[in-house]
């Protein structure tokens, strides 16, 4: 008897913002493969009997392949398995969703897709910027600042003139810590120096940091704690710095020369949590 | 003494894809102004004491303007209430939040934003399309279909071109019933006409449809129910049409041209749920 497979999004990273559907499902299941990024207050959730795998690509010692978790994937769920593949944020974003896919399909084991909040919607609630808004921005891009080895793709991350020329909010995921090029990317795509963006580290998790402040000036950014994601756009101007500095929590070595920004903001760059 | 007001997202229509904040704000909410996209079970969650307002703009007889939202949140707010200010999919994307940020703050209002799984994100979980691929596509742009009466927006949101030709998935938000104007602009903004792409109209519920077709071959979908949501690109030829035809729930009227199609798939259109 053939089990199933459960794509599932654990959310931005605050264990509150589960969906209902993913927690009922994290409680029945029978094995759990979860990416690095899942919070552990939701590996908490999943009962004691099940097996629990970390196919975390990022921080493991062991680098492990994609290959291999479609294959455990499948193993686990042909053993008759109830299977939650559970996936930072949003399965189907930059999640190779589309291979694992593929894999259960060619095997055919049944599964389904069980939507999380994305990344970018996490950050941008938590550090109150509208993403789309009537005067301001009337489109949202998404897209990684990876340069993909695969030729096809590189191409398409590459080049974001396209983009960003049309008033859409543009947002970074795994932006990495080379601000310098992403900010030389950025004008050579056509973005004015003066374009404000913030980076959000660790979005609605209690370790979040923002830092805000403009295309010209991004390269000075420091280097917040992954995950970050970076957004550009005009609505990061909407964001309101007053406020959410009071949820501070960042230690004394960030703050130094953000602090008094934050409180007093400039014109150019200025840290809001 | 003061309450709050808590902008939260519903989700994409199944009632189980509302986060645990979601819920927990629901259960302890003073009042709730909510959209005619949020869920009735959703709805049922409300406590009996809650003072409960349907703020929706589509359908209800009496147009309700924006500026009469904002200020019953406010005085609700002012009152003492902990608000709940439920809108369907993310509160920040296509939702008016920035206008109502802008009047919480020249309010005074402590406010907080809940994110939710948006639209697109529950559509093609159900429709099984990812809406990235590390092949087919590294981008994903989310737009409104509306033509807005501001001149600035009207420019940003017409120019397709500049998303399209890049490679990236296009969800259109509202798409409304003419798809032959639709079809114009993709073609115009560069689109060949094979591109294939998918509506799908009240994802994630039990009501749910999807129709696969092609840009050239748009002006021929049927009118499903709204809301509808429309993904472009070629990531909507990786959807598996045989089994999201076995979950089909269309009505007779619906199937007759499509279900065949989506039995024995053709090249150009098929109905896949």
């Amino acid at each position: 008897m053939t089990g199933k497979v459960y794509l599932v999004g654990a959310g931005p990273g605050d264990p509150e913002l589960l969906t209902l559907k993913a927690l009922r499902l994290l409680r029945a299941a029978g094995a759990v493969l979860h990416d690095d990024l899942v919070a552990p207050e939701i590996l908490q959730l999943i009962p004691s009997t099940a097996q629990i795998h970390n196919v975390g690509k990022r921080c493991g010692k062991k680098k492990i392949l994609q290959e291999e978790i479609n294959g455990l994937m499948v193993a686990l769920a042909a053993s008759g398995l109830k299977v939650v593949r559970l996936k930072g944020g949003d399965p189907l974003i930059f999640g190779r969703a589309g291979e694992e896919i593929e894999s259960l399909r060619r095997n055919n084991i049944p599964f389904e897709i069980v939507p999380g909040v994305t990344s970018a919607l996490g950050a941008a609630a938590a550090a109150r910027i509208p993403l789309t808004h009537r005067r301001a921005s009337s489109a949202l891009v998404l897209v990684t600042a990876h340069r993909a080895s695969d030729r096809r793709s590189e191409q398409d991350a590459s080049d974001w003139s396209k983009f960003v020329a049309n008033g859409a909010t543009l947002v970074l995921y795994m932006p990495g810590q080379n601000y310098s090029d992403i900010a030389k990317r950025l004008t050579t795509a056509g973005l004015a120096g003066e374009t404000p963006c913030a980076i959000i580290s660790r979005a609605t998790t209690s370790y979040q940091r923002t830092y805000r402040t403009t295309v010209l000036d991004l390269h000075r950014a420091p280097q917040l704690a992954a995950p970050t994601l970076l957004v550009v756009g005009e609505v990061v101007r909407l964001a309101d710095a007053a406020t959410v500095a009071e949820e501070l929590v960042l230690p004394e070595v960030f703050l130094k020369p953000s602090l008094s920004q934050a409180l007093h903001p400039g014109v150019n760059a200025e840290a809001i949590a």
